[in-house]
């Protein structure tokens, strides 16, 4: 009984230690025994799928509200073929073979959104029509946020992503998105994972590397 | 008992249709109820907790396993006043009352890691030697990644994060960053939310105003 005791204590003082409020099982799930996988099963990605996790993520922040994010379910042979054929030889195969792929691009004309996305600023929209370079810049910033997130999203919705930036973005911009007004960021294998589709997992920076203070 | 058996029934299908895996309170904790906080309590954020954000989020992917992200923790109340200096007049009072500033920001010589970050691919250095500019685009959409992951990072640890892009990066970069290797990218607030933190919820875009197929 003592020893249930002291276990049971112990257990108590490690939680009440322990710095995230987020429980270990959703840790693991996202960040720790997440990983990009290089294979993938044949079970299908739902747009049902997609949606919830659209809608889950799209709350996380970004610059005054900016969503400039897009995403291109590539869903028919005819598109997926033509995309295969822009991406780097290594990327290929499987983004031949995952179940869905995504396109993800960042919309420069984000800002004509701004008077109905941050309504309380009415200036919002002029503060971006001046600069197409400095706009492209803030589509550039914020979709790389929303790209994070939504990967995050995938790894919520107990999938695996496989997010890829070895392709030549250009041809992919004159293909999907004809009026030149998207940047393609990066393209997403998205599935449930499929035979030893891990290769080791990558060192990352210590602490110390990182963060320091003034 | 026939209306307990039906309810019973309602949930385990409201559970099994969910297309999430991630459990609903983690989904409330990262997206749904975590905000920007504009107002901050007094309860002071620990290199401790800040430790264990990173160690959480250090994980999450990105291209080739680039790491450019550095983050500054402004300590002393002298770098924390001539850091207010460089905010929009409208970040000021908030980076002033905060427990804890943070300057995230992309280092453009991160390809100097790759060979200890990526060592399977022993060419990954000099990919990025020959070009600083292709190299500091790709220094500023990793690190992109990495801000997003560590905001949702400082909200699995129950804080709020308030990051912000309204500030003179040039000036930020010039006081901290003097050797001019680093690009300031957000000065992001943290600690436990304050009297009255929160704005209106902003509105966001529809998942068909978003997702398309090809």
């Amino acid at each position: 009984m003592t020893q249930t005791h002291d276990d049971a204590l112990t257990d108590y003082e490690a939680d009440f230690a322990s710095p995230l409020a987020l429980d270990p099982q959703a840790q693991d799930l996202l960040f720790r025994e997440a990983r990009t996988a290089n294979t993938f099963s044949d079970e299908p990605v739902s747009d049902e799928q997609v949606q919830a996790i659209y809608d889950l993520v799209k709350w996380a922040p970004t610059s005054m509200n900016n969503q400039p994010l897009r995403i291109v379910l590539v869903r028919s042979p005819q598109a997926r073929a033509r995309l295969v054929e822009s991406m780097a030889d290594g990327n290929k195969p499987k983004t031949e073979a995952a179940p869905l792929v995504a396109i993800l691009a960042a919309d420069i004309d984000f800002h004509d959104e701004l008077p109905q996305q941050f309504p309380h600023f009415p200036g919002a929209r002029d503060l971006f029509a001046g600069s197409e370079e400095a706009r492209e810049s803030a589509a550039k910033l914020n979709a790389a946020l929303q790209i994070a997130y939504f990967t995050l999203g995938v790894r919520a919705a107990g999938l695996a992503a496989g997010p890829m930036t070895g392709l030549d973005t250009a041809s992919v911009d004159r293909e999907i998105f004809p009026a030149g007004r998207h940047r393609t960021m990066v393209v997403m294998n998205i599935g449930k994972p499929g035979d030893d589709p891990w290769f080791d997992r990558l060192p990352r920076l210590d602490y110390d590397e990182v963060v320091t203070s003034v």
